[in-house]
């Protein structure tokens, strides 16, 4: 394995080129634009819904991954049908890819969810309502991401115009203290390796902040979490990187929200947090490499993402921040889009999240 | 400044591509060879002897910078004649690109150096000889690297070839316990950042291993190296990363051996050592951007360089050695050329350097 194939260019391609550099390993994207993020190893700009872009592509490249879950479920067994590797393969994405999919596997499997059902009508909407409490949350099952797709939901109504296209997964609004992930990386000879799990925080549905390791007097949490991880990885065959979106109940108990199964953005603080980032792990993971170390490097390690610019012109105000690291996806400024992310580490929790913030707050702007 | 120049395709250029990255800069390399080690980034393929070549890779650059030593004056002249800003600039590299001039700039500035003396003739050569025991090192001024253009000398016969072609530096058999080495980063502003002097060890006049912090029970020669290095890139206006090679002679004294105004061999181990890497260090310098902070991330961090290949093939045997870092440089295996690195970090130096050494050996192999 020494050359590698992502499909898409956005900033989870880009942060895999440092890593591969420094692996000797050669990475081509198959990007969508021209000005795509990745766009240094863009060696294809094109459609990954087209079979014969994404063969071309494929061509000469040793294994195949991916940027985002969005590449059809035909395209990634047309790959492995033409003999092509793929990690994660065609079988786990196919559960990552569609979360009423992803629902009853899991079920299936005995991990632990928030009450979910799924609509086809209006009428199952208003039946599961009735049961939750009045107030659910409504996910269109493919396609979605960074909250889109994703409604709470008090009145059938809203969410018609979904059931019009098929069915809809309804959840419970779970009763959580907070939101954690666990990253988990498997190699196909079966290694796995978890880093600590991470506390995240969302705005608007998108990830906004994230702590390594996630605050807890409780190290029973982060044990739960770690071998849920490991046994999520290990039951649906996961190749790479696979984030566990877990809620933590005020009961304390631990539920399964979403998988990825690629670098997250949960996992950005590993760059600086851990021995190994798991761009460099995913790497690793899909040429079936020995893993690296998950070890934290600092007592505690802060990210923040940062929205709508990160204008260069602005790197003259971090003079007090230099221990704080920059990440800048090399994306035109637009509102709420995530086009970087900055992480602080140190010895104390507050005062790390408030450089972290302090920094990501340099480049806001409203646009 | 947004887009790097970079002239020279070496492992310096390829290792500033992750870190250009991550600040979002657009790094252009002038590389000599189409399988250079920074080829990914390698937008011109030519000769950085040709006037035209430079100038139009020049186009469209905001900086332009170094991976060695080796471009003519009369061309890095002529960039900034056009207006092209260029980090280090022509006063200083001119101090870098011939030993005599070093000699002669930095005995002006009053800076501690090994006795030394400039030979015309191999009458010149003899009458130093006699006066420094009889054994002596002669350099040519312009051109060596990695133990070129370097020999130990006992009889004034050996050096004749060498002075056909021009005057040769001549010094004391320095009587010298250990190497070291300071770096340093300084921005056109004048901030300027030392990381804490490194401890080298040369095999054939080659770099091999390199130690931060360099062991020392005595905290003044830490102190002496970072002034040293202050000021030495101070008084020569160095723009960029600085490394001072030093001699630590047994009477406690430190002599300057060599001056590179670029990343380094001896700084490759901050990229695990140090919050911020010399490569990212030397792009935050030549954009005039604050500087990062160069506090040490473990109490030891070893590198040590691999020679010969790096071959992918072997990455599995590191399964016991999951938090060593490798860098591979992308070569075609060559007896002795320097085709990658391996860093490890630790609590103890011992074991620390173990470790790095066994990565290094299981990459080793007669060619």
């Amino acid at each position: 394995m020494r050359v590698i194939g992502v499909i898409g260019g956005g900033q989870l391609a880009r942060m895999m080129i440092g890593p591969a550099i420094e692996l000797g390993l050669e990475l081509r994207v198959l990007a969508e634009t021209n000005d795509s993020s990745a766009r240094d190893r863009a060696t294809t700009v094109g459609d990954f819904r087209d079979l014969d872009t994404v063969l071309t592509f494929a061509r000469g490249v040793d294994v195949i991954t991916f940027d985002h879950e969005h590449v059809p479920s035909d395209i990634i067994v047309a790959l492995e049908k033409a003999g092509v590797a793929v990690r994660p393969g065609s079988a786990p994405l196919a559960v990552a890819q569609d979360k009423i999919v992803m629902r009853h596997i899991l079920e299936d499997l005995g991990h632990p969810l928030p009450v979910w059902g799924v609509a086809e009508t209006t009428a199952d909407v208003k039946g599961f309502l009735d049961t939750n409490g009045g107030r659910i949350i409504a996910k269109v099952p493919r396609g979605g991401y960074d909250g889109k797709g994703v409604a709470v939901v008090t009145d059938a109504a809203q969410v018609a115009d979904w059931l019009h296209r098929g069915p809809v997964l309804m959840e419970e609004m779970v009763d959580f203290s907070r939101e954690l992930a666990q990253l988990v990386a498997r190699r196909p000879s079966g290694e796995t390796s978890v880093w600590p799990a991470v506390e995240t925080t969302q705005a608007n549905g998108v990830c906004a902040e994230v702590i390594l390791p996630a605050p807890t007097d409780d190290s029973r949490i982060v044990e739960v979490a770690a071998e849920l991880g490991r046994q999520i990885a290990k039951d649906l065959n996961v190749n790479g990187v696979l984030a566990v979106e877990l809620f933590e109940t005020n009961d304390g108990r631990l539920l399964v929200n979403e998988l990825a199964m690629r670098p997250h953005n949960s996992g950005h603080v590993t760059i600086e947090g851990s021995v190994t980032s798991q761009f460099e792990q995913h790497l690793r993971a899909i040429c079936d490499m020995p893993l690296g170390s998950t070890k934290s490097l600092h007592p505690w390690a802060v990210m923040v993402n940062v929205f709508g610019s990160m204008d260069l012109g602005r790197y003259s105000r971090l003079t007090q921040l230099s221990d704080v690291k920059l990440h800048n996806y090399g994306k035109e400024p637009r509102a709420g889009r995530k086009v970087g992310h900055v992480t602080a580490t140190g010895t104390d929790v507050t005062d790390t999240m408030a450089r972290a913030r302090a920094a990501a707050e340099i480049f806001h702007a409203d646009i």
